[in-house]
């Protein structure tokens, strides 16, 4: 955690906020805070700034906070991501979050098993909670929305269009493919595959919807290693 | 497992191995193989090929194996890591073996925990199991090599200039530095600092064997996450 991530809810006046829980808990066991420290505060949605350790004990604490600086910028891209299964899913979340991604589409396929999609880390509540730790990670205050599409070609017929028009349309997979771009100086959509990646079908619908393959060398990597590798190739 | 990594006691005569365990179990739940598929094999440090499932069961697998061709090019690079707290080792080992990273040394910090070198992940075996998950995910049969430095000075000073000679030496470190340089056609030596990064005096230190601080952006991310992402943009 290396941005107190606070919400309206926190807020007794204008200026002051109360914590417990959690974010208490991991002041007090990780950071070892004490009063009168100052930490780095953000405002869920809004900016960031700083947050002076008024009085803290093992049931709450308070802090005078103001804020004074925008949030890191996005990165230009949609990412649609395979579903991936829910252990991977919360970590990808968090990396998705850290990395400045503001538009995830979590996506179905036919190497996606069924029962990755009653998994409860995909409620909305538990969605949010690991966006949140990727935010706090990396400093940023602003969640990315996150869009379920549980049948594959419905969206990719007829709302991935729109959504990749003037943007550079890519899928990660791996083949006789381009190499993936370096340092764009344009807006992306990307999308990345299930282990065992796309089938072919899958390939071709997303070619036609304007999302081209690209190839990211031989070896094959785990979800969230190829995300985070494709993100930093990419800007 | 996207290679079944053999090694020589996996072998029964010059082109039979028989298997049980861990990989038999995934072959088995996993991949629910059956006799007569094929399956990508390689043998640890040397060449790939293909093995073709003579029999199974819930006791063995005998496969009949064949190699013809080399394992995929590791990146020209030396890592230096700051030791991760153990859950996070686990992880950054396989990134790092699934990456093609081919020498990996983990150092002591400042901000290193002290508690963190008395990990049971740190023994051999443990560190070759990790290793040996991250080639298996990449299909890559050479194993990395993986150095201890407990003693951040003697290191530094004493075996990383040699280390570092004739390769591009960076240190990844959040600041006012110039940006990880991109696609580079020469070698590299990347240090990346731990959790709350380098202090001064090591960025100085390392700054004195030949590595200059470079930095990633804005955003802090998580040791796992900074290391895929700084090699997919190195090369």
């Amino acid at each position: 955690m290396n941005l107190l991530l606070l919400e309206p809810a926190d807020f007794i006046a204008a200026d002051r906020v109360l914590l417990r829980g959690r974010r208490l808990k991991h002041m007090r066991e990780v950071h070892r805070v004490e009063a009168g420290e100052c930490l780095r505060v953000g405002l869920l949605g809004a900016q960031m700034g700083s947050g002076r350790v008024l009085r803290l004990d093992e049931q709450e604490a308070e802090l005078a906070v103001a804020f004074d600086q925008p949030p890191p910028a996005k990165l230009p891209i949609t990412l649609l991501l395979a579903l991936p299964r829910p252990k991977m899913l919360r970590r990808v979340l968090q990396t998705v979050a850290a990395m400045g991604v503001p538009r995830l589409v979590l996506l179905n396929s036919v190497r996606v098993e069924k029962s990755f999609w009653q998994t409860p880390f995909l409620e909305p509540a538990a969605i949010r909670e690991q966006l949140i730790l990727g935010l706090e990670q990396a400093r940023d205050t602003v969640l990315p929305t996150v869009t379920l599409e549980k049948r594959f070609k419905p969206f990719v017929e007829d709302r991935l269009p729109a959504l990749a028009a003037g943007t550079r349309g890519l899928v990660g997979h791996p083949g006789d493919y381009p190499p993936c771009p370096r340092a764009l100086s344009e807006p992306a959509t990307l999308a990345i595959g299930p282990e065992g990646g796309w089938i072919p079908y899958e390939v071709e619908k997303l070619g036609e919807a304007g999302l081209q393959p690209v190839q990211l060398g031989e070896r094959i990597l785990r979800v969230e290693t190829a995300v985070s590798a494709l993100l930093a190739r990419l800007y």
